[in-house]
Order: C-alpha cells, then sequence, then structure tokens
C-alpha cells in the first residue's frame, strides 16, 4: 500500500524490519495487513555458542543456517518483491579468524542471491577499529564482485554524528563519522554501482539540521533511511509522531526516492500501523513541487552529450523543447523592447530599424521581435537567417501563413559566409550553450559583427561562464560506466575527459562559483577582430576554498548572459531566471576522484578554451591542487566542438 | 666518437651545445673534429624586436624564423642522428599573448619534426610563477600529442636544489625546486613516455651529495646531464677537470645511461677537446661492474609475469637459467650438509635416510643432495618427484648416464597427489617465487607434509615476505603502456592490478621493508592442517613513513627463506644472497600515483592472499594513507595463481 503524493505523483515505500524470524508467514502477514511494502529479515539463524567449536573441531559448511527452514515458505515473487535481508556479521572481534567470516558472509549472500532478495544489509557499526573495517569493506567489495546481481545496502548509524553536529565540534576532527565510514567502503568498492547506503537512526529525537550534513548526505546514493520507534514522540493522543526538527530532517530525504524502514517495538496499541499512517501523513503533506521542477524530474542525473549545432542540425523535437521555454522568449521580448525603445529616442534614427535574427530556427525571435516591434510602435524589417535547411521550411512556411511576417525576409544561409545586402542596426541570437559559448556564440557573433552598423546592438551583449566544484558519487559512476577506452594510435578516449549537459541532482557544489570565461559583442569592431588571430582563446585560473572532508569529482559550469540593459538570463544558481528550462548545468569530470581531507582545502583549477580557427574549439583542464592530475582533454582529443 | 668502458662494455655519448648558429657547417665541423657525438642548437632564430609590432601589425606567419636558411644545410641522416634542438621560449612575462607563444612553439616543434630531430629541449626557467609553468606545462603536453614522433626533454637547472641540499635547509620547503617543477610538467602530461628531462649545472663546482638528491633523480628518467664549462676547475697543468665531490656526482649517473651535454665557452687553450678528454677519462676509470650486475643489465625494468610453475610446464630455456645460479645450490648443499650431520649425531637415526627431492626438476637439487651426502658420509636414498613430464625425461636421462644416480628414483608424479611409498626424513623444493609464496609453495608442501616422518625436516623450513613503498615514473610507465582494458561481463580487467616481476633499476625504494606474509614447514603436522580451512589466507596492515615530497608508484616484494638453521637465501636488499640471480624483486603496482606531499607521510597498505582451495590463490591490496584507493584484483579478477 505504497503512499501516493496527491499532486506530485511521487511515491513513499516503507518497510518494517524484523530481529528474528519465528514464522516468515506471520511475518508477511502483518507486513501485507498492516501496509507496509516490504520487510527485512536476518539472512542467517542466531547462532548458538556450540560446544564442538572450542575443542577444534570446526565443520566449516554447517556454519550457515538460513533464517527460515527453506526457499519453499514463501512465493519467488515475494522473495524478489517484498523481503530484504540483513547480513548478520560475526563480531569481528569474536577471535573467529578472517577465512571464517568471510566464508560465513559468503554464505549469506549466495543465500540470498538463491532466494532473489533485491537487496542485502551489511551493519557497519560505529565501535569497528579500522581494521576490522577494513576487513567487512574487502568482502562487501569481493561479495558485489561475485554476486553482480545483488545490491548491498551499507547501514550506519548516524546518532553520532547528528548529535556532534548540533554541537559543532570542530576539534573532534578525527572522529570517524558515519560519513567517513562509509567513504572507506564506497573507495574500497570503487564506487560499484550496486553498492548504496542506509541511514540509521536509532534513539535520536531532535535531530541537528546543520547543511553541511544534508550537503554531504543527500549527493550520496542513499537508498533507506532506518528509523527506530524509539525515535518516536507521543502527540497528546498518544500517537507516534516525529519532533518538528526530525519532521524537517526527514523531508529533506524525500526528494531523493528514499524508502523509510520501521524497526524495533510498536509503542503503541495500535501497532505498526500508526506509524505508517503517519509517515504517508507527513509525505503527502509535502508541497506540491514546481511544474519547471516536475518536468527536470526525468532528467535528473541523466548525462547529455552537449549539442553542436554549428555541425550537426537540429531536429525537430529539439526545437520544439527549447520553444517550450516560458521565460527565455519573455526576457529576449523584454531585452527587443527596451532596446527599441532607446532606438526611437535616438537623434538621427534610421527607420525602419533592420533586424537580424542570427539563427532563427523555426522563429521563435522572429515572433519576440515582431511582437516587440509592434508595442513600441517602431517599424522594423526582419532578417531571418538559418542555416538549416530543414528549419527553413517552417521558417518560409510560417511566413506565408502569418501576415504579420511580411516584414520578414528569410535567408538560407550561415551567417558567418553571409553575404549581407545591407548593415542591421540590431542583431538577435540564441546560440549560448550550458557553459555559455561551447555552441560556439563567439565564434558566430563576431563573424556577423561585419554586418552590424558600427553603432548596432548584439542581443545578447555579453556573456559569461561560471564554474564551481562538484562533489557527486552519483555522476562520477554514471560517468564511469559510460567508460570506453578505445585505441587509436595509442590514444585512449576516456568518458573522464568529457564535458557533460546534466540536470545535477545528487551532487553538492562545494563552493560559489566563480566567472570563468567572458565573451563581449559591443558595436563593430571587426577591423581590431581581423588582426587578433586567436581572439576566443581562453585561459582561467581559479581558486575554490572547500569544506573538507569530501570527495572532488568535478566542476559544474553555469553562464549569466546580458541581452541588453539590464536584462538578464542566468542558469547561475545565484542569478537564476526563475522557470527558464532550456539549460541544465555543464559539467567537467576529473579522471578520479580526489579526496579534499582537510577542514578547509583550497582547490584549484586551470581551464583553456583552445581554438584551430575555422576548424574546432575544444576546452582543457586540470587541477593543481590539492594535488596536480593530468591534462584533461589534451587538444581535445576526446572532445571538441566543430566550426563545421 | 662514442666513449667505451674498456671491461663494461657501456658507453657515454658527449655533445656540445651552440647558443647561436651562424654556420651550421661549421658547427658539425667543430663537432666531428672534436669528437664530441651530437650537438645541440636553438631551433629559432633570435628574435629582434620588430617595430612592426608595436603598432600592432602582428603577422602571424612570420613570427618564427629557423636558425638555418634551410634543411640543405646538413643531410636527412646528420639532422636525424648528430643534432638536436633547443626551443625559445619568449620569455612569458614579455606580455605576449598565450595563444601567440603557443604559436610560436607549435612553429618550432613542427620545424624539428621537419628536420626529423630526436629530441628537442625546452628550458624550464625556475623564475617562472607556477601560472607561467602550467602555461608552459600545457604547451609541452599538446606537442606531444601533436607530435607522437617528436620527444621532449624538460631541461631544469638544478645549482639551486644543490645548494640548498647543502645546508639541508628543512624550512624552505615550500621552495618550488627542480624536480617538483618537473614533477608538475610529468604529471600533467600523464608520464607521456616521449618526456624526459635534462639537469643543467651552471655554475656549481661543488655540488652536494644528499642521498635525498639521489634517489629522487635517479628513478626519473633522465636522459642528460648539462655541464657549463664554468663547472670545471683547472688542475695545476691548466687542464678542465671537476673537483671531487663533482667527479662523485657524476659517477652516480653514468649507470642511467646519461649523455653528457657540454655548453659555455672552452676555457682552455685546446678548446673544447680536453673537456671530452676528460669526461671520457672519468667514464673509463669507474670500476668493472660485477658479472651478476652485468648479467642483470638487460633484463633492468623489464617487466615480466609471474611464472606459474603449478598450471604451467616450465620450458628447457627457463630451466637451465635457474640451474646457472652461482649461489642458490651453494645454499642448498650447505643446508643439506648441515641437516646431514646433525642427522648422523641423532640417536637412533634410521638408515639410509629417505631424502625427497620435490619438484626435481632437471636435477640440481638431486646433484646437491647427493654431493652433501658423500661429503657427510651419509647413506641416503633419494625420491625424485617430479610433475613436468619433459623434465622426467631429463631425470631418468642422467639417471641411466650417472653411476652416482643409482640411489635415485624417479617419480613422475605431483606431490599433492602422489601416495608415497614410505616417509621422508628430508623433503628438499626450490618452490619459492620472487614473492616467497607466490609460486604456491606453502600449498605444495603443506601437501606433501602426510609424507614426511613426524620428525622429519623440510628445506626450506620457513619463508617469508617483504614489501617496501616504492617510486619509480618508469615502472608506472611501462606498466600503463600495457593496459589492457577489456569488458568481460562488464568488468575492466588493467595491468595495474597485476603483480609483476622485474629487476627495478629507476626506482627508489621509500622505506625500509617490512615482513608480509610467513610460512612455516616444521615437521608433520597433518593432522593439524586437514582440519584448518584456509590455512594459507594471509592479511597484513602495514605502515611506513615516508619522506615527501615524492610520487607513490606501488610496493616492491622480496622474500627470506631459511633454508635450514643459520643457512637463508634472501632477495631482500638487507640481506641479500649477494650474487644470486634466481629472483628479481616483485612488484605490485597502484592504480595511479599517488602524491606523498609531507615531510614526513605515512603509507598505510593492506595486503591479503586469498584461496579457493584446490582451485586458485590470488592477492588483493589497497592502501588507506595518506589516501583511500580501490582494493585491487577483486577475487583475482585481473590475476590469479591457479593450481593445476
Amino acid at each position: 500500500m505504497v503512499i501516493v503524493h496527491p499532486t506530485n505523483g511521487t511515491y513513499l515505500y516503507v518497510g518494517l524490519e524484523f530481529d528474528i524470524v519465528s514464522d516468515i508467514k506471520a511475518c508477511l502477514n502483518l507486513v501485507e495487513t498492516t501496509g507496509f511494502d516490504f520487510f527485512l529479515i536476518p539472512l542467517a539463524k542466531p547462532r548458538q555458542s556450540s560446544k564442538n567449536e572450542d575443542n577444534g573441531v570446526i565443520s566449516n559448511i554447517l556454519d550457515f543456517e538460513p533464517s527460515v527452514s527453506s526457499d519453499l515458505e514463501l512465493s519467488g515473487n515475494t522473495w524478489n518483491s517484498v523481503v530484504l535481508g540483513n547480513l548478520s556479521c560475526y563480531k569481528l572481534s569474536d577471535g573467529l579468524d578472517l577465512p571464517r567470516l568471510e566464508n560465513y558472509f559468503h554464505q549469506q549472500l549466495s543465500w540470498a542471491q538463491h532466494l532473489s532478495l533485491r537487496t542485502s544489509f551489511v551493519v557497519v557499526d560505529g565501535q569497528l577499529t579500522e581494521e576490522q573495517h577494513i576487513a567487512l569493506a574487502n568482502m562487501v567489495c569481493n561479495a558485489l564482485y561475485e554476486f553482480p546481481r545483488e545490491s548491498i545496502c551499507i547501514r550506519v548509524c548516524i546518532d553520532d554524528q547528528l548529535k556532534l553536529s548540533h554541537s559543532e565540534n570542530d576539534k573532534q576532527k578525527d572522529y570517524m563519522d558515519s560519513w567517513n565510514i562509509w567513504n572507506l567502503y564506497r573507495q574500497c568498492c570503487h564506487y560499484h554501482s550496486n553498492l548504496s547506503v542506509a541511514l540509521e537512526c536509532k534513539d535520536i529525537v531532535h535531530p541537528s539540521l546543520s547543511s553541511s550534513f544534508f550537503q554531504r548526505w543527500l549527493s550520496e546514493p542513499v537508498r533507506y533511511v532506518i528509523l527506530d520507534t524509539k525515535v518516536f514522540l507521543k502527540n497528546r493522543q498518544g500517537y507516534p509522531v516525529l519532533s518538528k526538527a526530525f519532521q524537517e530532517w526527514l523531508q529533506k530525504f524525500f526528494p531523493y526516492s528514499v524508502d523509510i524502514l520501521i524497526r524495533g517495538e510498536a509503542l503503541h496499541p495500535n501497532g505498526y500501523s500508526s506509524y505508517l499512517q503517519y509517515l504517508g501523513y507527513l509525505y503527502t503533506k509535502q508541497p506540491t513541487v514546481e511544474e519547471s521542477y516536475r518536468l527536470e524530474m526525468p532528467y535528473f542525473d541523466y548525462l547529455q552529450t552537449p549539442l553542436q549545432p554549428l555541425s550537426d542540425h537540429l531536429d525537430s523535437q529539439t526545437y520544439e523543447i527549447f520553444e517550450k521555454d516560458p521565460v527565455k522568449y519573455c526576457k529576449y521580448e523584454e531585452a527587443l523592447i527596451r532596446c527599441f525603445k532607446d532606438r526611437l529616442s535616438l537623434q538621427g534614427r534610421r527607420v525602419p530599424l533592420v533586424v537580424m535574427v542570427l539563427g532563427a530556427g523555426r522563429g521563435p525571435l522572429v515572433n519576440a521581435t515582431i511582437r516587440a516591434s509592434e508595442q513600441v510602435g517602431i517599424i522594423v524589417r526582419i532578417y531571418a537567417i538559418e542555416k538549416n535547411p530543414h528549419a527553413v521550411w517552417t521558417l518560409r512556411s510560417i511566413h506565408q501563413r502569418e501576415p504579420s511576417w511580411k516584414i520578414v525576409e528569410i535567408i538560407a544561409e550561415d551567417m558567418r559566409y553571409w553575404n549581407a545586402p545591407e548593415q542591421a542596426d540590431v542583431i538577435v541570437s540564441e546560440l549560448l550553450g550550458s557553459f555559455g559559448d561551447n555552441e560556439l556564440s563567439p565564434e558566430c557573433l563576431d563573424a556577423a559583427q561585419r554586418f552590424l552598423q558600427p553603432d548596432g546592438i548584439s542581443i545578447p551583449s555579453e556573456y559569461t561562464s561560471y564554474l564551481c566544484p562538484l562533489s557527486s558519487p552519483k555522476l562520477y559512476q554514471e560517468i564511469r560506466s559510460l567508460s570506453y577506452h578505445h585505441r587509436d594510435g595509442g590514444n585512449v578516449s576516456s568518458s573522464l575527459e568529457v564535458p557533460y549537459v546534466v540536470r545535477i541532482h545528487q551532487g553538492q557544489y562545494l563552493a560559489e562559483s566563480q566567472c570563468c570565461f567572458r565573451f563581449e559583442h559591443r558595436g563593430n569592431n571587426s577591423s581590431f577582430l581581423s588582426q587578433k588571430p586567436y581572439h576566443h582563446f581562453r585561459y582561467r585560473r581559479l581558486s575554490f576554498e572547500v569544506n573538507g572532508p569530501i570527495m572532488l569529482h568535478g566542476f559544474a559550469g553555469f553562464f549569466e548572459a546580458q541581452l541588453y540593459d539590464t536584462i538578464y538570463i542566468s542558469t547561475h544558481p545565484r542569478t537564476l531566471s526563475h522557470g527558464m528550462l532550456s539549460w541544465f548545468p555543464f559539467m567537467f569530470p576529473l579522471c578520479y576522484p580526489i579526496y579534499c581531507g582537510d577542514k578547509s582545502c583550497r582547490i584549484t583549477l586551470h581551464i583553456w578554451r583552445k581554438t584551430i580557427p575555422g576548424k574546432r574549439i575544444w576546452y582543457e583542464w586540470m587541477i593543481t591542487e590539492p594535488v596536480v592530475t593530468k591534462l584533461h582533454n589534451v587538444h581535445g582529443r576526446c572532445y571538441s566542438m566543430k566550426c563545421s
């Protein structure tokens, strides 16, 4: 009886943990009648300390005994869809030898695979020594390799961390908190995609809401939150409720598709159903998410290759998606209105005003220009320049149909080579990519400057890209799984040397973004441009201070563009154009995750925009702090933007 | 006129650098008549500050002008074999923009490629800022990619470093010394195999001989040492000589195939020939290297896959090589003599003594046993057990031919499954690999314990492997170039998760080795063994303190074996059996180089010997300090030792 949010259409799954299984059919019955979606049982029967072992006769094969009599107790489908398993580890301090523990671990997972359980939990006790953690991490890592169909969830108790961040005790930085423990397992297992983490709260009633806690965990693969019934309070009617702080805490996890597990004794006469009802109430009272957020959800952490509109023709669907942006064209219209008004007030103005839409696509900017001119009451003539022959059909069709388009002349040309019959007063374009210049707007617009009046206006007039360090185990894992290594002339291409466009969801920006590359297009300066080769080369060195310990996986990129005067569009988190859908962030990955261990750690990035004019443009990047990496994407070997 | 060492047969090549080239034929003539092997010239003509540039008219294509009028001045073969090029970089602080500098750099290398020069030098000035170094490193990295046939040599002046280590001024640890500079270039270029380094001495007459200096540089790809004539003193006859300290300094580099370049004004009436004669004198007066060293030279830094004698049959050549070891069989004979004497003195001794040679191969240990028994005067009967049918033919042939072999019975069996007709007093074997247990000696010898008398002796009686952290850019580069990535079921195998056997030459042990895995074979304890599963599983955690800054590339492995009583054989550097040729060190690589930046940096290694009894055995390893790496070779996915 999954909990559904009434307006968002999202789900919450809640399960129940049993510490012992005397009758699994009774467990299933309780789960089903109460309305839980799944339940968790120990995989092994609790061990009685056998006298046989003490006198040295150890029978290895009998070491493990399942918690249930056999797989016949439930149907195959029930095992697979409703039951999860909890691995019981001997206490590593029991003095048992490592190979026997490994064997016991292996037997349990082998049993879980036999039952087709989706996930097995490994309890990671905060009291273990580093060496014991290493031993367990090694077993987990081997198990992921041996049982490729099994998911393993590392179960860490976060009570200590929640208490600790309460007091923000900086002195205890050597304390191996739950995140550091998880980070050890994750690194040992090399970000295995079948490895996730469960956060367990045992008796914290008022958890701290420190932002660093959430920042860290929300970018991790947290699949479960496990709540002991002890973390619930009683309301006046005696029903279990969570403290205000705990509600807030829990609601932070809801958008990350986290399942909840209830464990411990039911402390209410109605049993576990009151807990389930309360969680349902909490979940459904979440506010409705914004429309734009809902539209983005399918793209969360989905890696896309940046578009190459100069070398590839955009297709119909792509045009359609971008034309739906509810914000972008309003901003352009606003900018055009402001610009036309300024032109109207100019002495000795030319009429009609010549406006050129560079890269008209299927016409949205032509429409914006027509609307703006009508509103201001200025007479314009419009050239709609478009190189994509398929989009030109659309423009011609609209031209025939729409009376307002009689002032539009359609030019099927590449703006870089077009022989313009006259000079423009205003050029309007929407050539920006997620990282500003990455769809070669600078190359196109500077080529177009030759047919702009000396006092002409370019909309946009300038744009700047921004970068900030990014921690995202999820994206690193995704990119690595794409990893393509092919040898061409001894060179190995790699998915980790390619930038991506991605709606970053499970990721954390580790510092405020800093300005990277800036391009300006102000009036006609072609005499200057033609003589300055490599005008579009750029290099930046950016230094960020981040709070460790944290893993660095790459850099997130944004842009801000000045359309005209004070009218901007922005994907930068600080100045974001709210509701604008056309751009997801850019991402530059690093060849391997970098550990930033210090409380305050400096990250220094070097990034180049390199050009072979007329041929291709590419980015190269490396970091020199906290460690030196290789130069990524040398000479554009893995990725470049093609000029034709 | 290459300098040849009279007894070692090694070579020294000496070249001359010209700062300017007015007449390249004259340069060649001087070089040839003086007896130099090659010479170095600037690639570009010195730039006159052109007035054209100041008023903004910059002609990019004319930026570069070759130092010689054309390629016709020398023959193609002379350019290729005798001339090296020096890149002149504008001073980066000249205010010229980066793309122009890159272009100039590119033009020079393109010219060098046109001439087919072997190597081009890039002068790295210690006065550059970090940002300027980054810019230059980026150009070098791109050039290596664009000109795959060109070698680039980074030329660093080490005067400051030699002075600094004189005073061992620890306080100046932030000082970016020549090694750190080189390390930046090398990392940026990702250990490119066409990148090397030249150490230049400008006016240091008495260099410091600090061991940390040599340790660091001798494991780097130092291809050239460049000596200014200013570093030479004058002896009583007025001839140029080097100070005692400098002689010692230079001689450290001779075994690493370093070429020498002389530069600066010839300060002796005889011109450059006196310098050349002196270097020839220095080189030829090096002592003759030991025979064993000479035999090893072809194997320097040559990666070998560890042998698998249990699953593969050794071939004739391999037997032949190992039988030539001048030390190993003497040690065995010594051990057998000691053992036989002890047996002779025993009360109630059994005669004849039953000796079993386990893995007799082509018989060297059988011969050692016969010789030892004759020397001690004890009557023995020998079983020669050998599983390789081809080697059994050899044993049978010797048996027919050699009268002394009449006491030998040849058993064509695998010792693990052989049904012995009686129990042995002594078992002798040589089953050790470079890492001790890596040819599965523990598995074989423990299986053989069942036919050893309760008071029987195993030679060897125990063995221990050792590990120490290793810095070896050379080996990392070699291993990476082997890198094989193939996808089988989604798993990527890698050459960096496989151990190697290698005669480490360009490498530095960063700390004293520590004991890793130990195995003992003392008398008949089969009742104990059969009941303890995974008897051959091992785990060790080793922590080393190393002096940074340095790069860690892996771990070097050795072994020490007690044959009998105080008779040991060892490949451990501290207890090395001198002259023993049978084993080169073992090496465990790491998936990427780790920077150990601190003056005192702790490296913590975890290593496992895992077993699936009867099937295969493998090592897994990871480090947790200074950073956490993944677990290497999980479940033996890249490498394992097969039991059959």
